[in-house]
């Protein structure tokens, strides 16, 4: 078709993308019907990111904010999703990740190449203000979709209150406010039995 | 679950932004299994506003450019997706869209509700440079989606290519590159027989 190689490469990437729309998650969309993929939880996390901002528990750039949340999951394209409290998927899901980031991300011409990778990795790091507001609402937002499924995946996958406190405490470190809300949202779904103790 | 009012408001307008994942496009993803939705095309667009920021015709603010994708449909919800080629219901669209703009973004406090109003209003308009590429990238998505299904949506709505030139050549007032290539992929999906002339 014809056109320049730094076009062609930038839309080489653009199509290879449409596969995280068919990578799954464990959690329900809100209505319990199906499963979300990847490409709409990162949709929501960026619409999350712009509305929930000014909780962030130091100021954030928000546009490194959202392009991080936009492409923190591509890699999952070729990992898969590594469900949270899965220890023994967790124990190799660094190392196929960081193959995932070099293959697709490698799609890119290399100045952004680059400069997605890099974006990648401050996420996965979670040591910049930015990175950590990130992570929050990562953690966050299946906390929501399993409190408004009635703990569907807390039950399908015998997840206890305790196990939820201790993975997502750490929505503290980037938005103190939000955690104190997760709190209150962990302890009603136990007294509901959307989660036992 | 009590805490402030402006926190349960932005969580509730989070909450009802996931019905987007049920809001169905005419457009398969890209390996033909099912249709698109609106939430997944979104983070589609935001990452393509990333990736193709360099081809707009003028300078953008590639903050604005993404809000404007992320939140360009959301109006969806209530309004539903009216194909690009239904005249008919494009006729309708403006008001049921205002009408869903005001309930949807009005569960947000109200600052943030008129700053999400008037991001929609831009996009809508086509008159910023910000919205122009916005618009641009918003047109160029779906014939990547139909060119690499072999035309599935034109064929199955009986879209002819004038059609396709003519609905998608203000492309070109956002950026000018990219509609070069769009006229190239048309091209070739007549040749390939996706697309009838």
């Amino acid at each position: 078709m014809g056109g320049n190689k730094r076009l062609k490469d930038q839309l080489r990437f653009i199509v290879e993308l449409d596969k995280l729309k068919g990578v799954l998650r464990r959690t329900l969309l809100m209505d319990g019907s199906r499963n979300e993929n990847d490409a709409e939880h990162s949709w929501h996390l960026a619409l999350m990111a712009l509305v929930l901002c000014d909780y962030a528990r130091e100021t954030v750039d928000i546009l490194r904010v959202l392009k991080m949340v936009l492409l923190h999951d591509i890699v999952e394209i070729d990992a898969g999703d590594t469900f949270c409290y899965d220890t023994e998927g967790e124990h190799h899901r660094v190392e196929r990740e960081e193959k995932a980031a070099e293959r697709i991300f490698g799609l890119l011409p290399p100045e952004q190449a680059h400069a997605f990778r890099e974006l990648w990795r401050e996420f996965e790091s979670r040591q910049t203000a930015a990175a950590k507001f990130a992570a929050a609402l990562d953690r966050l937002h299946p906390l929501l979709h399993n409190y408004y499924t009635q703990g569907h995946a807390w039950q399908k996958y015998g997840v206890t209150s305790s196990q939820v406190l201790e993975r997502n405490k750490k929505i503290k470190d980037g938005a103190p406010h939000l955690w104190a809300y997760a709190q209150r949202l962990i302890e009603d779904a136990v007294k509901k039995k959307y989660l036992t103790s």
